[in-house]
């Protein structure tokens, strides 16, 4: 079984947290929320989730973990003005371990400047960023481009759930 | 005196929306609430100010105002996702009409594809956006560069008013 970085922080987008994690789960697998604080507790755009941070992401890297999981909403863009938190997405990206974003979730990964000739897609408007970072924007439910698997938003989730899956397998 | 569009929609950064448009008014300018849906009120993201939207953006165009206003927060975000306000926002910047720009302001001028070769600034978060759209990102409280002035926060209101209202002079 997998242990997956949750990397999340105020703002998420409820469903882009909750199904995804539900699933992992319940198929076995290890779900360690990464934040800006430990302890803290963060919360969820529209119906408040509360979720609380298990490691502090100054105090964590890549080794860690078997793979990334980036929620969307707009807990995505509140991280990235961290270097931290920039350096901890940055390090999966380059170890080539499974990075699963939906939604706002490739906002992280440009900042960490690692999506240069790589194929995904994402929430509509980060369309002009993600083109502009040099990567090919596809709009389907689900791009898998190697470690990386992308979603544009919740009712992509069966599919982004069921590619992630196939990456932790 | 100025007819001033203020483009936005609901999670704008109250502060920067509220200290900018009360100033403009003491000075005598005019502020049309340009938004999504007209009659609608949207609302800041954290003290909920409520903005009704005097004119859909799908129903005005540059012609009919002397200067934009792009108020900073998640507001830029929502409506990047809506082309006719990409468009609108565009027509200001062909057009050579001043555009008051801070926070999150510029996404909306990314999408518009406007930007590349201008000087600005903006929030941290979309540094590495602002880059990748070919303009040059300058870390200062107020940047003015011919009809675009832009700012980084709410702590740079005060330059940011002072120099938006030079261009309005």
């Amino acid at each position: 079984m997998s242990k997956i970085a949750v990397i999340i922080d105020d703002y998420f987008e409820d469903s882009e947290y909750t199904e995804p994690v539900s699933v992992f789960r319940a198929k076995g697998h290890d779900i360690i929320h990464v934040g800006l604080e430990k302890g803290k507790t963060v919360k969820g755009k529209k119906e408040q989730t509360p979720v609380v941070i298990d490691e502090s992401v100054d105090m964590v890297g890549a080794d860690h973990f078997d793979a990334l999981f980036i929620p969307g909403g707009y807990s995505p863009d509140q991280l990235r003005a961290h270097p931290g938190a920039v350096a901890f997405a940055r390090e999966f990206m380059q170890k080539n371990k499974p990075v699963f974003s939906i939604c706002h979730g490739p906002q992280l990964l440009i900042s960490a400047d690692v999506i240069q000739g790589r194929t995904l897609t994402g929430w509509t408007s980060i369309i002009q960023d993600i083109k502009n970072a040099g990567a090919t924007f596809v709009d389907k439910s689900v791009v898998t481009d190697r470690n990386l698997v992308t979603s544009r938003n919740p009712n992509d989730l069966p599919d982004f759930i069921h590619a992630a899956l196939e990456k932790l397998a």
